[in-house]
């Protein structure tokens, strides 16, 4: 399989990007690593470089300040654009981009192109949870509002990553809302309740935003909006919270000591609930398969995202959604 | 001033209603506490209060579990409802309840009734900051849609509380969103921006759910869903981490003699973030004033409350929130 990378996308890149598809490139044979980006910059970065790897060339970068659309529509030859016209034109399996989030989600519109039924694709990243398992919180992206239809495709696309690139069976699917009863919610989610109940998943139903943490379920559907609320108050909590204990921790030499002693257990939680430790998002709902790798992405976490794809490709994710979309 | 208390309503009511209504009735000499319950429960609990406590008759109570709308008008002679009444006949200036919050909101509209101008009343809970001023949100109540114009609303009722009961100069009010550039967010938010800039308030802009707890600003507005989202994610994502550091710290001896030193500190920030600590949430935007206590309010809470309640009545609050609303 061959897996387009983005090297020009994120906050370390190129570095980042080179680190990442050369581990990813030694460790995976059969895997063709093309890395995408300015061929003057990669090239003398890619000395000893094994054979599954190469450079794709392409001279303009999209920034992380540029508007989306424009820079999309604009800068045809950005690494990112053309990662994403490899994957149209099937010159690559798959595409991972640790760029800016809105042009790559431009990019999986315009250029990779949407599954046919869908209405609308979802970024879907995972969320932390205490017992390790995480959960796939959908939609994550630049639309913030969504339509109860949208959200029972969410919910499909979501099950079914679930199940192929996690290996879990009948995956809990929930509905984000502000309480457990049926009725409970806003317009959206009480409309969108029972289009959930109908689909093929094991819908386990609303899902409120304080159990989200201790694993209620392992597909979260919400909207745009919503879901922005709930995961940056979770990441906002955890971090205040951890920096106000280690600034108590740090108080006076007694703490100091009985800090030391508990330090292995708080390092383990704090790497536990750390967003970015969990991997690349999938933008699901593409007729081709595209990785969204975090902004502060490092070579280990683009490896990752390649780990991601392949197993995505060798489980035929994207078929399989698309069985089930049409399936309806 | 007279304020009434439902002595029936909250989990621990009525030993909690009654402590807090003799605490305050012997604090505040100059105000008279009215209890509203059942008489022959009420009596013998009050031997040897202060001659500004009284009991005023009510036989019936809206339990936890009641449909909001229709225990409200079929439980006619509930204390809650008693209270509400009192009220709005001018016989209490205030009244307290920790009962069944969507009761108590269907109690404010149907029984005290709306304010002139007023669109949609709001229930506007503190939450708790690490800087320990908290901030005032709403709408926290039952309705989780809203309208542009109701967003308005909240944002000058909820700035009206903070300066008249907290006695904060120019509170700064933000607005929930997924991002603090100003074109940011979903429909409801982007049409509330400009009508929250044309507010005779301290509008700060955009507000995001990670910056809350480091106390952003004084007023947060929202819609009732994405409020939930927030405040239950708040309390989710603290309980959570507390009850994990709790369980690590206790793993070995070693750890506990450790977590020993440390308890104070930890303790303290607990505390900081407990969300029942931080009084009653008041119900504005009715022709009365009307404070809901949380359901687990013990005597303490409940005398809190009556402070609440004093404050607010001796700043003119609902005075002052029906000039602003008519001024628009």
């Amino acid at each position: 399989m061959r897996i387009a990378i983005d090297a020009m996308g994120g906050d370390h890149a190129p570095q980042s990007t080179v680190e990442g598809a050369l581990a990813a490139a030694r460790e995976w044979s059969d895997t063709e690593i093309v890395l995408v980006g300015k061929e003057q910059v990669l090239r003398p970065m890619l000395e000893g470089a094994p054979a599954n790897l190469r450079i794709h060339p392409a001279e303009e970068t999209i920034e992380a300040e540029d508007e989306p659309v424009k820079a999309v529509r604009r800068k045809k030859d950005a690494s990112m654009v053309v990662a994403g016209r490899l994957v149209r034109e099937g010159e690559a399996d798959a595409m991972i981009s640790a760029g800016n989030t809105g042009a790559l989600m431009t990019t999986g519109l315009l250029v990779v192109g949407r599954m046919e039924g869908i209405e609308r694709p979802a970024l879907a990243p995972m969320i932390p949870t205490v017992d390790e398992r995480g959960v796939l919180a959908l939609d994550l992206g630049a639309n913030m509002d969504a339509k109860p239809e949208h959200l029972a495709q969410y919910a499909l696309m979501g099950s079914v990553y679930r199940e192929k690139v996690h290996g879990i069976a009948k995956p809990r699917v929930g509905l984000l809302n502000v309480g457990t009863e049926a009725m409970k919610g806003n317009e959206l989610t009480k409309a969108a309740y029972p289009l959930l109940e109908e689909l093929p998943v094991n819908f386990v139903g609303n899902v409120e935003a304080r159990d989200i943490l201790t694993g209620a379920c392992d597909v979260l559907v919400c909207d745009g909006f919503a879901g922005n609320i709930l995961l940056k108050s979770l990441e906002g909590t955890a971090g205040t919270l951890f920096s106000i204990l280690k600034r108590e921790f740090t108080k006076s030499w007694k703490n100091k000591l009985a800090a030391a002693v508990l330090m292995p257990s708080l390092r383990g939680l704090k790497q536990t609930l750390d967003y970015k430790e969990h991997g690349g998002a999938p933008l699901l709902g593409l007729s081709g398969l595209v990785v969204k790798g975090h902004g502060s992405s490092d070579g280990g976490a683009i490896k990752n995202a390649v780990r991601q794809a392949r197993l995505a490709l060798q489980n035929k994710l994207t078929e399989s959604i698309a069985r089930e979309i049409s399936g309806k």
